[in-house]
């Protein structure tokens, strides 16, 4: 039997953003000022930072109703930041501040939102206190756009940056198609070193104007096959549209936008313009086509308009089961999704894992889930994709502009 | 009083796509159809070319229920052109095939939807047609995210693009402010010689998340007074965001894109990554702070996702009014636009202005709607701009995403 622990909770947002980061902060703080034993809801500003700094908001001071348009508010609503903790046992100064810090609000619930590298922040954050016998229930909340956290089905954020780049891609290869001349587009998408967020552009023929060509990680490249591939279409069809991943490297483990980058291959340029532009450079010298490289860059990952409705209430009640799991006595986990469909219908369950499990992890597409060719996927991955992106773009509106939450952020004493 | 004419109609598309040229179509298909003057309704396949290589689609055979996805499918669903017409004094071999084309259809009425220089195409058939006396009424349907047509209040398809800018740019905003390590962001927004729709990135302030800067190209750009601009912002707030518009001139009349793309100002690269990249550069080695330049591409003027609904319903209108004009009518006249408030309520009335009077002009933001400091716009501006992108999100969705119209696309005999 777990007993219960009263104390103050603090909620920390970590790493880059999503279009839904918000709407698991909005669970965790409804859901936290709802129960007796939380006596204090804090936000911390700028993640980790804002407890070591000892900058922690003050949630209960917000209007509620304000609150709640955190559902569709894109960005981290408290800050983010990019801080890595060293570990206890090598450099504690730290983790001593967050104790004391702790300690002075009598913190005795903590809740980290972000992805890999904030489960191991997490992580490390909960086997210290476990250590000094400071009693804190840890959970971490997943969130990345990358889709990339182990041990879960999916991560909350990744949906909706999914839902963004399959409607983008569908609404540029319309765009790209209208004229006789042939064109060529290269789209590049985020993903370091797993090829989610690309392989989402599939998604894009279900409104009937999808890629051609899909380009991951997961699969060595081969700029000889691809101008090869592409020039093929190009002389068929007359109009090719790939979408490609910023993450995908040569033979050699050297990423394609990194390599073309020496001196020596007359590519000096390339650092600036990014993936697309490098690819779209050899095309255009290969195939004498009018090519255009395009970048979603920051749009893919806070395009909140166009957030998935499932990824909104995924968010949310990963939020939710953070305090409830954390209340009942799980600690030093991560909440996480398992896919358990109602006859044949999408459904979802919350399951608490080992933080342990997860801190600096990444997986990849499973590789029977990318076609054969090796630069495309198949309906394994559409059929997990789908159920993902699902609702309309209605949000709330004034001025005909998404309404976004507008909170005072009051700093607790 | 008017005589009734009696023949077959046909429509273009010309130019770049807009999110809403399709809606137009939609107005101009279904008014068609049901006038009984109006014997046969045709599509020319990739604008004018489609009339000269007798490539024309009977829409009468598409499914009526398929044709209503028009106003929400982006792109051009006949296919466009950028084909420039001779002027028929000088050389008439187009003029003769396109006569020859009409007379074996019997096409009386002409609708042509573009910006200038389609006008002009619109305005020269028309003014050829008369010369051999050929009876058809020839009728211009405005379309251009550019706004830069003349005697009309705004051009459907901007206010779609407007509201996409406004939109991204607020989102981008909240997602570049949420570390503490600052950022300065550069955004490269279509406008070769009109700053519409840069300018709408003020509109995201509206979202409490607007641009710092704007540069629009009716002001005469200066480099070292935009990178002094920028650093004192960025030292007193930490965080800039700048508007940008791709065709901002140096006082030699220089594009800022192209002056810097010239050999000795170690900028070679230049013409590849384009102007927000440049900018970017500049920035960083003046400030050194982290600078990300990101460029909107063709994203601004396909996004018919979050297309706006008055833009949506006005070129539905100004597809319907130029049959209804045409059949009570009128000819060589372009539909425009006068905004009528009515207590207060924008209203928008259509009237018919000559084409002779439009074509190849373009409207600039007038002097008074900018900022004294020449880098902003003020609320005239935005009390002209707002009313245009009212509505939400809302559009048919299928599967999660868009749903477009999806036609047959039968040739005429």
């Amino acid at each position: 039997m777990v007993h219960s622990l009263k104390g103050a909770c603090v909620f920390g947002q970590s790493g880059g953003p999503t279009a839904v980061i918000n709407a698991s902060a909005y669970g965790v703080i409804k859901r936290a000022l709802e129960i007796p034993e939380i006596t204090h809801v804090y936000g911390a500003e700028y993640g980790i930072k804002g407890v070591l700094n000892d900058r922690l908001f003050d949630v209960s001071k917000e209007d509620p109703d304000e609150l709640k348009f955190l559902l569709n508010t894109p960005s981290s609503v408290f800050g983010s930041c990019r801080y890595k903790l060293a570990k206890p046992e090598e450099d504690d100064t730290d983790f001593k501040r967050i104790l004391e810090v702790f300690k002075k609000h009598d913190i005795r619930y903590f809740f980290y939102n972000g992805g890999n590298d904030s489960m191991d922040t997490c992580n490390k954050i909960g086997r210290y206190l476990d250590s000094v016998g400071y009693e804190c229930r840890v959970i971490g909340i997943p969130k990345t756009i990358d889709n990339d956290l182990m041990l879960t089905d999916h991560c909350p954020g990744y949906a909706s940056s999914a839902k963004y780049i399959a409607t983008s891609c569908a609404e540029m290869r319309k765009d790209t198609a209208v004229y006789d001349v042939g064109t060529i587009t290269v789209v590049e998408i985020m993903g370091r070193h797993t090829g989610w967020l690309t392989a989402a552009s599939a998604l894009a023929r279900l409104c009937g104007a999808g890629p051609d060509l899909i380009y991951l990680p997961e699969i060595t490249f081969d700029m000889d096959d691809f101008l090869a591939k592409v020039k093929d279409i190009y002389e068929k069809k007359g109009n090719v549209f790939i979408a490609v991943s910023e993450g995908i490297r040569y033979a050699d483990g050297k990423f394609v936008s990194e390599a073309t980058t020496s001196a020596t291959d007359g590519f000096g340029h390339a650092q600036l313009g990014g993936l697309a532009v490098i690819l779209a450079d050899y095309i255009k010298k290969y195939t004498g086509a009018k090519v255009r490289g395009i970048e979603f860059s920051l749009l893919q990952r806070c395009a909140a308009h166009s957030a998935s409705k499932v990824d909104i209430d995924e968010a949310y009640k990963a939020g939710v089961a953070a305090i409830d799991g954390a209340v009942a006595g799980q600690t030093r986990k991560m909440v996480a999704f398992k896919r358990k469909d109602v006859d044949g219908k999408y459904n979802m369950e919350v399951e608490y894992v080992p933080l342990d499990q997860v801190a600096n992890l990444e997986k990849c597409i499973p590789m029977e889930w990318i076609d054969e060719s090796g630069c495309d996927v198949n309906d394994k991955f559409i059929q997990y994709a789908l159920p993902l992106i699902q609702g309309g773009f209605d949000i709330p509106i004034e001025n005909g502009l998404p309404r976004y939450a507008n909170l005072k952020k009051i700093i607790a004493e």
